[in-house]
């Protein structure tokens, strides 16, 4: 089991390049003052690092080796860093500037539900507090002790969990064990022939358990819904025993246990299995390209779709800020790709009169029988024509399935460079779609205006339902030498998250509250909400070992 | 604003009659040897009750009436008995018996959300427990003050809070307040072209509040939803101020305070007004009757339907018993009635090879435009032939669609006989479909038997989703002179209960959990599953002032 680096997104070795987009420096150096070709910040080395010695007391380390093994009981200094952040800008920051001042004291394997018991057993008596860990990837701080945490602190690391251990083809339900990879878990799935259809970005490295933690939601939630509708039971270590979610349908059994734990970040236990819902893997997948001559039109293309009888899996589109920068991550164009693009462009200006500048790029995915899929593209069709778009085939649609996963290791990129990326992304009503994306675009830009730096912000609709959507905002800037990186990125990050819940969406659709978007929460939910949070937590663990100061 | 019957369903004078339906006595008089000509054991005068005096504090009493005025603080004692109540069998035999311990000492009807608000706080600051009240339709107990409740006891009916307050087209969402019964529900909303499409069997005596409280579902949630699905924001009044969860179509801000609301029997607080995902009015809307050679038949159908791309509204197949039952409830068959069914049995008999006794009667419903509708019912109608069924047309479909909401008076209309009958309902995957269905039919005969009493006990699938459904089944028995019917009830009730629980099941699909269901819920969620509600109760009302004693 590799773990992701201890300074960003990914393996060692794996990283993003520019070397095949020659678009792509010149669009950086325009948009943020950025010369990408010169590394001015690379990551330190480990060695380099001032690590806090691990306070576990003997007794607790004796009593997590007779549970566990010592293999699977690690207190390397290695695995303690990696395992104390997640990959937020914040931390990558942070653990780039060695600023470690809290690091988990040991991180234990556990190979089953009753060893995570045991484990859990272990800091109740012994006065430890607990950290779930799946893969790593929270942008939020879910995964982070407290800086000033006396106790000793335990990551648990889910990773040996990772087996579907049953598939009931009748129910479309699979039992999987919460600490499975992304891929691995569609692996195994796609041996009996299904899927779960769940694709966040970060799908190569979380786990189930963590999304489910999170509330987390993939590319095709359209389709196969968010992590919340998917999940139907539910297992999980709490201090009180097992809790025991069944998988059903729906139920009438009061306030949902199942929803409790959807979101609960490790606050309520340590999530160890869940029943799944899957579904045969599709006849047909495809993804197509559209362009629409403004970002308004293609908003509003989504909404209609939301509320048409066409059934989509992906809905995707880019304000023009984004679809710059897409299309500036282009790899070099063949002739005849020149050749076609300045056809389109003639085209587009000429025929269409559009504004090429204000163009919009979106993806919509299909999926099912070919018969089914045929039908709605052509329904789709219909209604982007009517919205004044147009389909551009398959081929972006192939290109943005294949490159979806790279997106992350960008924000390690531009650090090395001086940059400063990161993301921000929330939920709304259709109707306060366009004024919170107004508001939030120009907080933004606010906030560049008031640290003095050259900064970018882009922006995508990236799920949709019935009555609303999720926002996907990008932002990022060039930090002046001198400056504290930390503190703008601060700036920058709350005016946005204030836009949001200032302007009728949530803090988070799909990147859940950590102690990242925890001050938000009281605006988001309201005062009562917040002391619901507090009762249910403080009463499953009344004493503060299961992640404490996260959520609320 | 009339309220339904002290004693049973409807409102005063509508009852259900067999006049019209010549088979119905025979076959009751068959299954239950009961004779349904003579009424043995009508409902006593309300005057012959003794009913426990109010126990309002003067001091309490004129605080009430003044936050709403003397109109709308009553101490009437009629009011009192309707609000002290729902209409499950357990309610209906002790209303009867004028077996009367605990009534609610006043019914207040405020008139917005800053009179519940004040109507809350007055409770706060004198002791008093609040029991909110919709349409008084509960069967699970949720509306009764513990019969040993020593402080005052309010009932709040929301009946003035009956307005859609806002249409927002473009989002696809309604903001209603919750006193609102379903018909004046829909009625508004036709006038903005809108439909909830949320039609419970209570429709008619039930509130959109109530719905929310006890995680409601309708006959159509196979298109539109449960109330959990269609219920997007909600405004709670709790002790510590309104709870406000704003409309978003997906939040990962924690655990889903919003499905904490829903299923919480005013144990939280009181539901005052909800955002809801409403769509626009169908241009067609059918509902097609079809017949399957015996149930198991017609439940592989109707799964197949689940996992396959047809979109269906309404999915429902009643077991043979059940198909009999509705058989004996037609209107006296016209020459052509009586030929066409002698030639559809021959048909059956004859060419099909049939078993008529087990034959089942399903009923599938298609929305949407013309086109979509057509397509729906040919992808739909290649599955039912291939699962051995046919299509009987629209005429049993419309029939069913104009008398769903009659069933509950049957209640009525058996008690008076000296019959008992009433419903329990669960859900459960597709693969625990068989085994429930048959451990719960031999369930109810074991109790049947053990009592020695003639009963019937009959089922349909009443909600489809893809991982599984909702069995509903109907029980009757005839219970014999000197016997206690309460005890019997129970008897009957229990088992059928055990064995949802026992075999996969949850104890309720959308009946909720009060205090008929409280015992199997340990059993249900698991015990760690009953202490987080317990925290989540305690924490938010340490006092216990919000419908004491309800859920756990």
């Amino acid at each position: 089991m590799a773990e992701m680096k201890w300074w960003g997104w990914g393996l060692e070795g794996a990283e993003f390049t520019h070397a095949d987009m020659p678009g792509l420096a010149p669009f950086i150096e325009r948009v943020l003052g950025l010369d990408v070709r010169r590394v001015t910040a690379p990551p330190p080395s480990f060695a380099s690092l001032c690590i806090p010695d691990s306070m576990l007391p003997a007794a607790l380390r004796s009593e997590l080796e007779q549970t566990l093994g010592p293999d699977h009981v690690s207190m390397d200094e290695l695995d303690r860093v990696v395992h104390g952040r997640g990959k937020s800008l914040r931390d990558l920051i942070r653990q780039r500037r060695g600023d470690l001042p809290r690091v988990p004291d040991v991180v234990v394997r556990p190979a089953n539900e009753e060893q995570v018991a045991a484990v859990l057993r272990s800091a109740v008596t012994q006065d430890a507090v607990v950290i779930p860990f799946g893969g790593g990837s929270s942008i939020s701080g879910s995964l982070e002790p407290a800086p000033a945490q006396t106790r000793p602190v335990i990551s648990v690391d889910l990773s040996r969990l990772d087996a579907v251990l049953e598939v009931d083809r009748l129910s479309g339900l699979a039992r999987v064990q919460a600490g499975v990879l992304g891929p691995a878990l569609e692996d195994q799935l796609r041996g009996h022939g299904y899927t779960l259809g769940h694709v966040p970005d970060s799908f190569t490295h979380s786990t189930l358990g963590g999304w489910i933690a999170t509330r987390s939601s993939g590319m095709q939630s359209d389709r196969y819904g968010d992590i919340a509708d998917l999940t139907k039971g539910v297992r999980v270590v709490t201090p009180s025993g097992t809790l025991v979610v069944r998988p059903i349908p729906a139920m009438s059994a009061g306030p949902s246990v199942r929803e409790m734990i959807l979101g609960s970040e490790g606050r309520l236990g340590i999530i160890t299995e869940a029943t799944m819902q899957v579904r045969r893997l599709p006849e047909q997948r495809t993804i197509l390209g559209y362009l629409f001559p403004c970002f308004a039109d293609g908003l509003a293309a989504m909404q209609e779709i939301a509320h048409s009888e066409c059934s989509v899996s992906v809905t995707r589109v880019s304000d023009a800020a984004e679809t710059r920068f897409s299309f500036a991550m282009r790899q070099a164009p063949t002739l005849l790709d020149r050749v076609q693009s300045a056809a389109l462009q003639l085209y587009l200006r000429r025929r269409l009169g559009w504004d090429v500048d204000q163009m919009c790029l979106s993806f919509i995915g299909y999926e099912g029988s070919r018969r089914h899929v045929a039908a709605q593209r052509h329904a789709v069709g219909q209604i982007v024509k009517r919205r004044g778009g147009l389909c551009i085939g398959s081929g972006p649609g192939a290109l943005y399935d294949q490159k979806k996963f790279d997106t992350p290791y960008i924000r390690d990129f531009l650090l090395d460079r001086g940059g400063a990326g990161d993301v921000s992304e929330t939920a709304m009503p259709w109707s306060r779609l366009w004024p919170v994306y107004e508001a939030v675009t120009s907080a933004a830009r606010g906030a560049f205006a008031v640290l003095g730096v050259t900064g970018y912000v882009m922006c995508h609709l990236s799920h949709s339902y019935h009555v609303g959507a999720c926002l996907y905002f990008t932002f990022a800037f060039r930090s002046g030498a001198g400056e504290d990186m930390l503190v703008q990125y601060d700036v920058v990050k709350s005016a946005i998250q204030q836009s949001f819940v200032d302007n009728g969406a949530t803090l988070s659709h799909h990147h859940a509250v950590g102690t990242e978007h925890a001050r938000w929460l009281e605006e988001d939910i309201s005062g009562p909400g917040v002391a619901m949070l507090r009762a249910l937590f403080g009463g499953t663990d009344p004493d503060g070992r299961l992640n404490p100061g996260k959520i609320v």
